[in-house]
């Protein structure tokens, strides 16, 4: 009856790629492998990017040579182009992941080509992957709001599943970039992937920038999907809003799908382990509260002088 | 069709109180009256309590005389005995509220008494107030978990609410004092609460320590429940560990409700103006996401050079 959960960890490549200062490509190594351990269905590793777009991951292929492969495990990169798939390939990823925009001007801001552009593109990397053992999915970016347009539209998001459904994408992501989507949106939304794409595997990635990341994950449950993205320790910020909280916490989502009852496969505490090895290696406070606040059944001790009741 | 929520703030008393620094009176007045122009339908204004046990609102009194009232807004105060229930009177109050943990080990730790010997006192606030215009509700702290304790057994909860109900109480509100809920557990627990008390006026009072505070309001919303209390700002840290997050944020859950349609009778603009102005008057920051990332309607500038497109 236990519905099972699947949890894919981004913050090797979504936390780090905006880390201020560089993470030495051990410490990467060493959190993926931690991550690995933990129960994690699958991790996104890196990017093959270009290196003067993302310099913080322009060691890619060397962690990807470096890590400890867990073959329970889909270890995946993004990539943005043929080019990137070609090394993603040489690096022996198990899946490549394209990124698109719902929103053309938010498209156009994050990879400068409008939508049409980014799929012609994307027919390229899929040539470079045919016959080879690496698939790929399709991530949505901006699938529930914009912040340079504001609403967009169920059918755009839906196209860009149809586009990524007729290039033989194995899933598809929908990324709530800026933390705009609402619970009643994920459940609709979701339900509408569901009528026009049946089982496709779908799973969602929040934010929890205005704080509605968690109740997001519930809803998107509610609405049957069993895969969720999170960033370990809840790295990564929000580009529009200084000191705004990015990513949902990959712990913190797992505290709660496990405190509801949900099998997620996750060993909790190697997790909230690895949280805090994180938290020394950017050496700056997480967003994660589970790490600080401990889990809700982990028990303090009563104060001291609690016998001497008060005879009023 | 929509359904009308009501929001309940008690920043001035539930966060004032555990600040580091003494809120000046004015200040609190200040907070007080920007709230009542914000749409919330209650007001936890301060604590008839001993002043040595609560030091920082040992103004109450003069808090009281000093706001402006807004007929729309209940102006609440807590009272932990009949002495405080006297002067809550003289301040008139339009209700009081009691609190009593559902577990036993909490009660003894927070106010030196068994759970019996609370309600044994609770009578006597009954018997002063009997005859005024002024009512009472009674708060259940602990109702979904004990730091001490763990897991409390619904039956504690629900023979809370029925000794509060056998006294006359106007409502009940069931606190989640250190953040353990989750969303299936308080679909559950509220579930428990219909069948046995039909209609009783039932609040939450959800924190964030989790992360959970805002999906546990999604979940009491969808089992019913229309009474929400929040902290402006998300003042109020976690007593058991530091650093966490404390109360669900006022202006975060209004925000939430709003995206997903529902009515709450709150200017979300006028709440963010207050929520920044208490940032000033207790000059830390707060742990509130929407004052910091902007309402999700908030559209942002795209870069400048977003027309010099990749002809790539």
């Amino acid at each position: 009856m236990t519905q099972r959960i699947y949890i894919h960890d981004v913050v090797a490549r979504d936390g780090f790629q905006i880390e201020p200062s560089w993470i030495p490509t051990e410490r990467k190594i060493e959190i993926i492998d931690l991550l690995s351990q933990t129960g994690v269905a699958r991790i996104e590793a890196t990017s093959f990017v270009s290196p003067k777009a993302v310099p913080n991951l322009r060691d890619a292929a060397e962690v990807m040579a470096g890590i400890r492969r867990n073959p329970a495990v889909t270890y995946v990169a993004l990539v943005p182009n043929a080019r990137g798939a070609e090394r993603a390939l040489a690096a022996d990823v198990d899946e490549v992941v394209l990124v698109v925009s719902a929103s053309e001007t938010h498209n156009r801001a994050n990879v400068r080509r409008s939508v049409a552009q980014s799929f012609d593109g994307f027919s390229k990397v899929t040539g470079v992957l045919r016959g080879t053992r690496t698939g790929f999915s399709g991530a949505i970016a901006t699938a529930f709001g914009c912040p340079f347009e504001g609403m967009v539209p169920e059918a755009q998001v839906l196209d860009c599943v149809a586009r990524y459904v007729d290039l033989g994408a194995a899933g598809v992501t929908f990324g709530d970039t800026t933390g705009m989507a609402n619970p009643r949106q994920v459940e609709r939304l979701v339900g509408r992937v569901r009528e026009r794409f049946g089982d496709l595997e779908l799973a969602l990635h929040f934010h929890n920038t205005r704080g509605m990341g968690l109740a997001n994950v519930v809803a998107g449950v509610a609405a049957g999907v069993v895969h969720f993205e999170g960033c370990l320790g809840g790295l990564g910020g929000c580009p529009f809003a200084p000191g705004a909280t990015g990513n949902v916490c990959t712990e913190d989502v797992v505290h709660m799908l496990q405190c509801m009852g949900y099998e997620t496969g996750v060993n909790l505490d190697r997790m909230l382990a690895a949280a805090r090895r994180l938290g020394e290696i950017v050496g700056h406070e997480l967003p994660g509260q589970v790490v600080k606040a401990g889990k809700a059944t982990d028990l303090h001790p009563p104060p001291a002088d609690i016998d001497s009741l008060s005879t009023t």
